[in-house]
């Protein structure tokens, strides 16, 4: 069973009441109807010898991912943290100082944000670490941006460069792109965002599945990180752990940003929405190729 | 390292804006200033082998306990739940049968309580099954009772029976006493209240703890479950995993609250909150010994 499968079928099992949940899960958070603007909530997890390695990357690493993911889910949104909530499963023997770091690690990053930890559970047993998060976030003026609003012939654009995140320290060390996704939603009219976790070509599916379209990307424009090594433009669209965000805006509102690049971090437009549901690649002689999800997904 | 220790280590690291966060960690829920009301926020988790074990009692039984923990910190406030969330860490080789039985185990309750599911995340690992919930919920006219407003001279009162539950299908198939606590806070002056997960006498100390106070209880008037076994009184002091609710009240409100029962559930008055911060036991023959917290508690 994949991931995607089975969150498809927790997904046809709900049902919400709008006015209550407007947006369910689905999305990188989910909102409730709590207060004039509404309230988003989602959670991420990290386990180790899956998204982190204990004994190679220490406790406070760990604590730091699993905090930065769900701050990333926040920037996905163009939304400000508000605060988290984490339960932690300790191997048994962990030293003190270790549990300390884990808590420490997902207070740096969330210090960074004024998101304070507000609430915990923590559990000891003869197995591995596991670190659960969720976040709490609101849209202090600005609308969620979902994954369902891109339009035909929308641009295709992201932030930074692709690929070789887990073999480099970014997957640990990364910053959330909360301040970027808060100039992009606020000075520009994005349709839909996303951040890179699964994959530069998984998650520009989800924003096409979620939007009724397909799309096309050239791969020349595609921004290839050095960390990606020899496999390049591949572990770019593939890779996954970027943690970078990918979202679609009118072609002039895209020009107009791509001229100006007003963040510290570059933005590259990748390709275009089309109509249909098809991904597809071009290459730099013009060939066109079916571009398909081979990203980074959790099996079960 | 005990959880308490760590718990209060992880307190004294916080700094928390009182206009953001009204309510910190350290009672069964959080209050974030979020809407007129505030909105309530806490995190539980379930591990194979702790809390339930998988193999005997079953996929769905862990799903039902992990969102029944968290509901029963919901009525613990005297708050309606609003949403949760989950993340899961499935043993590899689970079928997708025992997956979904999980997610049907937290609709089962959640449905109860109309607390849809709005969020997860799913890892798979070669380790033991990891549940982690996350509940969101609102006063709804009602303010958050919390641990720490119990005066000198309350009564003591609980719902229920205690003892055993561990040994019982109780720990697994409980209702939240949300329903309870509506009522019970809606008509009394409730001062202090907790649900009673770690044991009566430590759950108690939760309560003098935060209230500055210590506490008399008369062994006699402590409601005993058929379930507690030989060990009587001690399992029903100690065992833990009753999921009923301890408060303290004025001695007037208790004495109409104890006349009328307007509950489905027995109350029970077993004692009285006092000054200082020692809890004492009074035996059946007048004899005062120290009532010392020896409940189940996870150990780190």
């Amino acid at each position: 069973m994949r991931e995607l499968e089975f969150i498809e079928w927790i997904y046809s099992q709900g049902r919400f009441d709008p006015a209550v949940v407007p947006v369910g899960p689905g999305d990188d958070l989910a909102v409730v109807q709590v207060g004039p603007e509404g309230l988003l909530a989602g959670t991420d997890q990290v386990l180790d010898g899956v998204h982190f390695i204990l004994g190679e990357h220490g406790p406070r690493a760990g604590g730091r991912k699993a905090m930065a993911r769900n701050l990333s889910d926040v920037a996905a949104m163009a939304a400000l943290p508000l605060a988290a909530l984490a339960t932690v499963s300790l191997p048994k023997g962990l030293s003190r100082h270790d549990a300390q770091e884990i808590y420490l690690g997902m207070r740096e990053i969330g210090d960074v944000f004024d998101c304070p930890l507000i609430g915990g559970d923590m559990g000891s047993w003869a197995h591995p670490l596991a670190i659960s998060v969720t976040i709490l976030a609101r849209p202090r003026g600005i609308s969620p941006v979902l994954r369902s609003g891109a339009k035909p012939g929308d641009a295709i654009c992201v932030t930074g460069h692709f690929g070789g995140a887990w073999r480099s320290p970014r997957h640990l060390l990364f910053t959330p792109r909360i301040a970027e996704a808060r100039v992009l939603a606020g000075q520009f009219g994005l349709h839909a965002m996303i951040d890179v976790s699964d994959g530069l070509a998984r998650d520009l599916g989800h924003v096409c599945r979620a939007s009724g379209l397909g799309a096309q990307v050239n791969a020349a424009a595609v921004p290839v990180s050095a960390a990606a090594g020899p496999a390049g433009l591949a572990a770019a669209l593939h890779d996954g752990e970027d943690y970078e965000l990918l979202f679609t805006l009118s072609e002039e509102d895209a020009n107009t940003l791509l001229d100006t690049q007003p963040l510290g971090v570059s933005v590259s437009r990748i390709g275009t929405m089309t109509p249909g549901e098809d991904m597809v690649l071009i290459d730099s002689a013009g060939r066109r190729k079916p571009l398909r999800p081979g990203g980074w997904e959790h099996q079960t």
